[in-house]
């Protein structure tokens, strides 16, 4: 969009489930480019939105390798690999490592899958198990924001009119 | 106590509101010692405990410088000196700041202030509010935690039958 753009909260809950976020990214809005809306995400992001509002933003995702038709479309999109490497067997292993991570830190397993293998997310998911709590969030709110990152950019590289009608 | 000292889970919520740390604690207990509780308790607290447990541990506590008689004696115990240096300024000074550090983290102002005046209090609140709030919560955690400790320390020095009657 050559044109400043300006973000409404619904254009920015489509990125990010927080609505803090939300808020603030729509207040902080028009930006003059895609690398100022990364710029003012990331800050408030990291500086602004407290623990409740990440995990928010977390229960707004599908377990990853979820294949329900009611997973939103860049979900599918962004876990395509992950989706296409997935045999029975593995997809079985991911379910379970999902849900014996979930019972251990209280949320989704987030991880930015855009171009990753079943394989590489179990592998992922296994090494970040053992972490204590409050690393493991910290890690997960980095992956949050990578795709928040990369859904901000299909935002700004979309259609004039953001469509926001299709998103849901 | 001379002999190990059986935890029920009522015993340690008196000490940290967490049902997950009070299952845990209640499960690893009979403890030899004090000794061995606060290992116990620290090993649970930081690698056990999720989010959402440090979250309902900090909902437990009432915020620093309230005093309505609903405050557990505990509470008044810990807080004695900050109570008897706050002045009607001060009081107010340290009302407003745990509101603000309320809105921006997301739970109460946690501090362990056993021997702290309230301008301690106060200057630490001031301090800490501009953290970041990943950073934030784990020094709110890491209060919780020396509460816990002192709490059970007083548990164990407390008499031989547990008097869990006079906790609420």
């Amino acid at each position: 969009m050559a044109t400043p753009t300006t973000l409404s909260v619904e254009d920015v809950l489509r990125v990010n489930g927080s609505r803090r976020f939300a808020a603030a990214m729509a207040a902080a809005s028009p930006f003059a480019s895609l690398a100022d809306a990364l710029l003012a995400a990331r800050r408030i992001w990291l500086n602004e939105v407290d623990v409740n509002g990440w995990l928010e933003a977390f229960a707004a995702h599908p377990a990853i390798g979820t294949t329900s038709p009611s997973v939103p479309k860049w979900c599918k999109e962004e876990q395509s690999a992950a989706l296409s490497t997935a045999t029975d067997s593995t997809a079985q292993e991911l379910a379970e490592w999902n849900a014996k991570y979930r019972e251990k830190f209280g949320f989704v397993f987030m991880i930015c899958a855009s171009g990753r293998t079943t394989p590489e997310v179990l592998a992922d998911l296994k090494r970040r198990y053992v972490n204590r709590p409050i690393v493991e969030l910290e890690a997960a709110a980095r992956e949050e924001l990578k795709i928040t990152e990369l859904r901000l950019a299909k935002l700004f590289s979309s259609e004039p009119t953001v469509p926001s009608a299709t998103a849901k």
